[in-house]
């Protein structure tokens, strides 16, 4: 049986992950979850799972806990339990990052849907998993993708496509965006998700992000990555080979489908509630160039990932408090790449930054964007 | 370097393989070429490779040809010669079945654009492939595109699904197909190739060839294997896998793709020559479900491939008549399954037929087209 520790149990991730894992109980053994909120329902986990430890950032009564299991300080805790041989990392912002790297040295792969993490410490975490000799999975359905379509190749690809949905205003007039609402913004087109990477769809940033992404996990330079916009969400992205060849990996947007494949890979499993593309009804795949005009977060989070350093962390803290602000309504949509481009402005950039570093920038940017946006009353 | 041997060298596919094998001058040698027609190109080709045999259907005049060139009484002499590391089978009919189980023999790998050797003779070419462990590469772009994209995976694929234009008369009235013309027939909407295999797009009987070719290639159960129209001709097949993930090969329509995708396997060589798909552009994929009313060829022929025996071979036969026929203006193009299917039905099938059967079975079909058509007058 595989031992699971999963982080970030709670969130839409981590719950998806937990239903793949109901489907195999012969497979699977969760050795260990985490939530930073939502403790009722990390209790309810724990009773259903049995794990050995869990860790809740709220704080645990650890008499509601199963007989048989504990609480322990901190998700890198959870990472060092025994017979562990996967750490799913699905928790939100920064937090992931420790609990990653602490995985890696271990030498135990790592499942990762936090981008989060590899955005702000790409060089850092990419460097822990070559000097290990442990592989990072991907979560996140467009690299994932990209891997199940790097699969057996043996040359190196001439370019990625990502593909982008385009999220809820793809086609709103303009003028309208400085106005729509966060209810508005939630209403992802194709994708279920949690609120902040639902806004993040929304401005194109978590595409940023995932070339970001894409770039360190895949070691592909940056101008060998495209995006294409592509608002059925079918095609969760492409490779493109030295040919002309390309390879696509399509599916229904469902992310128990790449969630299942990092959790067994390299086996495919049969899974019977996983949803199927159906081809017996007509299916129309469209691709659109990217609009920067209408995403000026897409061009200014990429230059971040471009420039590195601690860049990177300032766009990920700086975007974090953004959404939040949008979604408490304390700031306009548009609003969001503006309070990211002054936080990336004003940040004193500390090139091959430590893990302290990178911490410190994400927290900088975090009170940079709130200072900025409590100076305008 | 690679010495190949090129059958059917003038043919559309053969005359696009010497295209790519110019391209690398430092990778391939060509050892030997075959023609069953056009004896000028065959002879132009030859004192541009300079290959050691060459083969012509029509016969050659030997002091014609280059300096240490030679002629040879069959394409099995051809596959027979020194140092040939790759035969491309790029013949029409059943010709390609005999110098193909010669090189599966030698241990020479096949690089198969010849589906009617496949389709006829499916169980005996990929006996002799399993015996002597040697490769049948596909050529073909559908299957090429499978191939494609079940390179690295360790589990059976849960489906396969074949893409079809639909061909010249996709969206013509029904009506209309009993007096459409060869030279409509032959304008197909997206791929550039011979005549009988655009009449073969046109009816989809093409299509059922390639659902048997990929049954024998891959294995796989014929109700695992789907067809769906795709009038853009993009994605050229896919691969749907236990969990729901689906994998999908696309290109612009360029047979050289696949051609250099066999030659060069399991390596992607960059060729500047090679047309690229264009994401800079709105690109609009339609995947439809297939209209069997439009398309009687389509099952008839799939239940003559699953009846096996020599009926696949009589299929084969009876329909390279049918297509002539049909464009010498002799025929409808709607006689073509009707004459298909009166000679499966006047068929005597031998199971487990052994090469003979199956050429007599493929004449006895040429010549009872032939007797039905005669008789009607």
């Amino acid at each position: 049986m595989k031992g699971i520790v999963l982080l970030g149990s709670t969130g839409s991730i981590g719950r998806q992950t937990l239903e793949v894992l109901r489907a195999f109980p012969q497979e699977f053994r969760v050795r260990g979850l985490a939530a930073n909120t939502s403790r009722e329902l990390l209790l309810r986990q724990a009773w259903e799972t049995r794990p050995e430890a869990v860790w809740c950032g709220d704080g645990l009564d650890a008499n509601a806990l199963p007989p048989g299991t504990r609480c322990v300080d901190s998700m890198e805790d959870l990472v060092l339990l025994p017979d562990v041989h996967l750490v799913v990392v699905a928790t939100v912002g920064l937090s992931g990052l420790k609990p990653t790297l602490a995985s890696l040295r271990r030498g135990i792969p790592v499942a990762l849907a936090n981008k989060e993490t590899i955005v702000s410490a790409g060089p850092l975490v990419m460097a822990e998993s070559a000097r290990t000799g442990t592989p990072i999975l991907p979560i996140d359905s467009e690299p994932s993708a990209i891997w199940q379509c790097l699969l057996g190749e043996k040359q190196e690809p001439s370019r990625l496509i990502l593909t982008a949905s385009g999220g809820a205003f793809r086609t709103r007039p303009l003028h309208e965006l400085a106005t729509v609402t966060p209810e508005e913004a939630l209403r992802h087109p194709t994708w279920k998700m949690g609120k902040k990477i639902t806004i993040d769809s929304a401005t194109l940033m978590n595409k940023a992000f995932e070339v970001i992404e894409a770039h360190w996990l895949f070691g592909i330079p940056w101008e060998r990555i495209a995006v294409v916009l592509h608002p059925q969400s079918i095609v969760h992205s492409m490779v493109e080979f030295a040919d002309g060849s390309v390879k696509a990996q399509l599916g229904v947007p469902d992310m128990r489908i790449p969630i299942q494949y990092a959790l067994f890979y390299p086996r495919r499993m049969p899974n019977a509630s996983l949803p199927r593309l159906d081809f017996c009804s007509p299916l129309t795949l469209v691709f659109e160039p990217l609009d920067t005009h209408r995403y000026p977060s897409f061009p200014l989070a990429l230059e971040a990932g471009k420039r590195g350093g601690t860049f990177p962390a300032v766009l990920n803290g700086a975007d974090e408090v953004a959404v939040a602000l949008f979604l408490q309504r304390r700031i306009a949509f548009t609003d969001i790449p503006i309070l990211v481009q002054r936080a990336l402005e004003a940040h004193n950039p500390i090139p091959n930054p430590s893990v302290e570093d990178i911490v410190e920038a994400d927290a900088w940017a975090r009170r940079e964007v709130l200072r900025m946006v409590e100076a305008r009353r």
